[in-house]
């Protein structure tokens, strides 16, 4: 099979726009499907074409990525009128990057080869940036098959892939896994400094402590410092960790399991989003944290 | 004054002793009391001088680390019978590197001022083997001029050494903010790992991908590894983290402030004590959430 040319978007809002400037900046030709006309406006003026319908979309491309915000989206724009699955190619490739539950990932796996296509689960960590950059980091789970067609786009969009294995859902549980982490280690590192500012300590001295203790994580050294400098510009929105984090429990939840430190993240961020801070960065859970803890600032 | 010639350690369990042996290979006279006889035998063995009482050791050194259990143990060999206070030489340091209540330290300092001695609130980060090769980190706050004539001890038992200010007490509250969310970190990536296994995944796999994904941190980094391995040997026990996550919850909470992370690391750390992995290293909090999630092993 010769090597794919040509890559569609479906749902360019700032991730699919960023991996839509990083599929034209390598050359792809790049197609796009956004309900939004001013997202296809924005798209077009990139370079990309745009179709009136993912059928129409999946019709010009062999690899289709959906980057859509939910799990009700995805069946829109597969299932629904003029939707991708019907309209696929023999082999086409249908890329869900959005994060959502890994069950239903799972269970789209055959409903997508019933029409002749193949699924890719393909969720992403990083950010608008990083999207734009093609740096974003994937973690990828399909047929090997498909998964070795999808290389120049990945090569394309993200700076590091992970191909955890060949059963669809199997890379959604990763993403999942890691995000109930990165919620967590945020949200503990919120109460953990507003601890520190109750106690009287500078919260700069700690964060440079922490930093280089054995209370560190990724999360914390990341959003603490913006956090202190009152930088809440979203590089990730409050409102979509709060997202991933339900997933997690939810999923937790339906497969037996209880996980008191997700559910305490997940009370934490609702909460942050509650108080009017869902599209600020999440780091703005400080913000809360602190104001929960009777402190009114760093 | 003259460089500290004499140095001495009250408490030579696993971390005291390895402190011992750190003065001794910098050419310190090092001084040890210890309740057990088979500690000071060990001590001596070493090199160190034992003494029949900690006001013996005090009247032999000008700074005497202390590094006993708990609160109620600092308090009985300073203040009970023959206890270091009341022997202390004038400008004599008691440095307290166990890890305790915040509270009681900055109570403590005027306590030891009355006596003529000087406070330094000297908590200790790194386990057995790092005090036995003299790189702890350490965490002090005290006077300028104490902290100055602590140095070269200091020097010989500290790999890093962060001054966090001048009231002891201080050090104190670092310590226990670090140790919360070591402790949440570590019991929320027992959880998160749990989850993963229960999922169906392969757990090695995680624990690379989360090393290098935003759910990082430094415990999942440092426990997951040797949790996977089945090697539980303890380089710092679970219970001790208990202790620790207890102190956080503890201290919060008389401050007026709520911790559902520190409390639900609480819960889960004790409960893997409570099924007996105490003595164990505190990775095997992994056992306990794998049995607490209904799969049997990773």
């Amino acid at each position: 099979m010769n090597r794919v040319q040509a890559a569609g978007v479906i749902g360019a809002g700032a991730m699919g726009m960023g991996v839509v400037r990083s599929l034209l900046r390598a050359g792809f030709a790049t197609h796009v499907r956004d309900v939004r006309r001013e997202a296809e406006q924005e798209a077009a003026a990139l370079g990309a074409t745009c179709h009136a319908s993912p059928a129409a979309l999946v019709a010009a491309c062999e690899i289709a990525i959906v980057l859509v915000v939910d799990a009700a989206q995805i069946d829109d724009v597969l299932f629904g009128p003029d939707g991708a699955a019907a309209a696929l190619p023999a082999g086409g490739i249908v890329m869900v990057a959005s994060t959502v539950d890994p069950d239903y990932v799972t269970a789209l796996a055959p409903r997508i080869a019933a029409t002749g296509g193949v699924l890719i689960d393909a969720p992403i960590s990083g950010g608008p940036r990083r999207a734009a950059d093609g740096t974003m980091t994937m973690m990828i789970a399909g047929e090997p098959a498909a998964f070795a067609r999808c290389g120049p786009v990945l090569a394309a969009i993200a700076g590091k892939v992970f191909h955890v294995g060949t059963r669809p859902g199997d890379a959604a549980k990763f993403k999942i896994v890691n995000n109930l982490l990165a919620a967590v280690n945020l949200a503990a590192g919120a109460e953990a400094l507003a601890l520190a500012v109750k106690a009287g300590l500078d919260p700069r001295q700690v964060v440079a402590v922490i930093n280089a203790s054995s209370g560190g994580s990724w999360m914390f050294a990341d959003r603490m410092p913006r956090a202190l400098d009152g930088d809440f510009a979203p590089r990730a929105a409050a409102r979509i960790l709060t997202k991933d984090i339900g997933i997690a429990v939810d999923f937790a939840s339906r497969h037996g399991m209880v996980t008191p430190f997700a559910e305490a993240a997940r009370t934490a961020l609702t909460a942050t989003v509650a108080a009017g801070f869902g599209d600020e960065d999440d780091a703005a859970i400080v913000k809360w944290s602190l104001r929960n803890a009777g402190v009114s600032d760093a």
